[in-house]
């Protein structure tokens, strides 16, 4: 079985420098209740909810782990122990939100006065936790979401590591896909051979499932229906799940049953091309949004502008859809290690419509690609 | 297929009794993101997170829905379209949590003033939402849990259907327990036989499976592992699942393989006892912690009051723990429709335990009980 988080070093790397981000931001500390954010930072899948569970990270000190006693067995299989945090348990009657406000003010005289400590807290955080922990100290808390953007953005060779497994496994479903497109069949038949095979090649679940025929192939929002596949469909199918220790793949080619129409083939060489040009234009330096247009204008350019009705992309790893979005407006300029998806499509309703998405990293060099299928129109039988 | 939801008056009642509750409380309103209150109130599943849909209920004035536009198609199996709720839908570059306070303010004249509002939040809404939400209200909201808990407490007509009909669920599962404990299977063999039980008999998914074998089941915690079982095992299974339209399950009975051992025997009746003893208590008007002492006082007579190491009860509905919590110090006065697991356990470190558990429903003539299964020790060979 693949390993449920990586090596305690790669979380101690990630703690100081979560340390790090929150000492220049000037707070006092994060508070990390259960999320991706704790999943990052201590490997911990931790679910607790009505009982604090909370990583204390002050900006000067070392790290605590508040947690419930009857629920010491939800940190087993994170890193904690291995890091020798300290663990501050706790039973009904204590109060947890006093013991957070001791772990962030306990590694520094100074912060010992009356003064009020701004510390930021994860987006996840529920109101349940975070109005009384506002009330314990003084202050209303800010989101963590900047101080752990750049973090979570940049993936280390870990991670890297981790979507190149997953964006291989999603590549060997889509080998297997023409197998299962065969007329008669509904969309739903497709997509439960899908979800059997994207577990079978090594995925720890199914995260989302879209087989768009004819007409379905339009929406980019649709997922799978009792639409028959026919001769002459045009299928979009885009997939993708976890791969332990939980990084996420994410893959669409487009499929033809039978050989397309002529204008369907050129149009799709048109987006082959779009796709290939937002990759290419993948380097450091360039930002989000030249990405995008990298796609845009090759579309446009052969009146194609309207058809093309998405961002091209979205930031992928722990969680599916995350920063770096490649999106008009988006000015943030793309660094080594950032991955994120490059999914141009075209989409002409009551017709058809077609995608073509692989997940690349950032490198020195320009755009790693974790997907390797073919780009080109995937032509599966009509029998 | 049963409904994923109720019909449209219930919510229509509870919207009403949340408005009256909210007022009473001096609360200018509630907002409630997607979890269960959203569930509870209008029956939503909508699962968002990034971009922001709230049901926004004034105390006073009407109730609307704001949703991000892309995910309009998140209401649609609720009752939203059905009570004729406002809809305020939302793109980006928009301002959602000005919408929330218009749609607050939008219904009483007299709280155009500058003054802050002061509105109650689910205990579920992130940190994402809710921080900005208080930016823009100009007060830090309070929870909503005080609001809303005698409305979630109190079952109502439709929800005493959808709990007793997963008690007869569970119920058809434990009929078949015995058939899955065989010698030389392991509890995790058990627990997908379990698995598999659960959905057939009509759950819409596993919440959760103990199989807590000799000595495992000692410890109430234990979920289930690779022991096999042997003859003279004593087996705690403790089993539950949400039935549509999503409210659970949870029921344990006590397995003996082959004959048990006559001290365990008489040490299972006292359990028994007090576990009747304990539903006997229950009545309008008993405290929450006069139910948890009669099940107490009964082991304790025997000399067993240190096997029992928990709480005695839990409530139940959308979530598999909620209140009323039937525990010592909870003065609570029991009141008819409230709904709850009534669940002494005995537990010998190193041993083995014992653990009996009804979902249980106040009614003006005492509890009624929506498992049905006796509650003898259940013999099965140990051949």
């Amino acid at each position: 079985m693949t390993s449920r988080r990586f090596s305690a070093d790669v979380y101690a790397q990630r703690l100081r420098a979560a340390a790090s981000a929150t000492a220049d931001a000037g707070l006092a500390g994060l508070v990390v209740t259960p999320g991706y954010d704790l999943r990052y930072l201590v490997g911990s899948r931790a679910q607790t909810f009505e009982r604090l569970t909370a990583l204390v990270l002050p900006a000067h000190g070392e790290p605590t782990v508040v947690v419930p006693r009857l629920e010491l067995a939800s940190l087993k299989e994170s890193a904690v122990t291995e890091l020798g945090l300290a663990v501050r348990d706790w039973t009904d009657g204590e109060d947890p939100y006093a013991l957070v406000s001791q772990a962030l003010g306990g590694g520094t005289a100074e912060s010992s006065g009356p003064q009020a400590v701004q510390v930021a807290v994860t987006d996840s955080m529920p109101a349940l936790h975070l109005l009384p922990l506002a009330g314990v100290l003084g202050a209303v808390p800010v989101l963590a979401t900047d101080v752990l953007r750049r973090l979570r953005m940049i993936k280390d060779a870990a991670e890297i590591d981790a979507l190149r497994k997953a964006g291989a496994a999603i590549d060997r479903v889509h080998a297997r896909v023409p197998d299962f497109l065969v007329p008669g069949r509904t969309e739903a038949d497709v997509a439960a051979d899908i979800a059997e095979a994207i577990v079978a090649e090594g995925h720890s679940e199914v995260a989302f499932i879209i087989v768009g025929s004819g007409p379905h192939g339009a929406d980019p929002h649709h997922e799978c229906s009792d639409r028959e596949l026919r001769s002459g469909d045009i299928v979009v199918v885009d997939i993708g799940g976890p791969y332990e220790p939980g990084y996420n793949s994410d893959s669409t080619r487009t499929y033809s049953i039978g050989e397309p129409d002529p204008e369907v083939a050129r149009r799709y060489a048109v987006l082959q091309r779009a796709q290939r040009a937002a990759v290419d234009a993948v380097r450091p330096g360039a930002t989000a949004e030249q990405i995008d247009a990298a796609a845009r204008d090759v579309l446009a350019a052969d009146g194609l502008a309207e058809a093309f009705v998405h961002r091209t992309g979205h930031g992928i790893g722990l969680s599916v859809h995350e920063e770096p979005y490649i999106v008009a407006g988006n000015a943030l300029p793309l660094e080594e290690g950032m991955a994120f998806s490059v999914e141009p499509g075209i989409y002409f309703p009551g017709q058809w419509g077609a995608r073509i998405e692989d997940i690349v990293i950032v490198t020195a060099d320009g755009a790693l690609a974790v997907n390797n299928r073919p780009h080109d129109l995937v032509v599966v039988s009509a029998e």
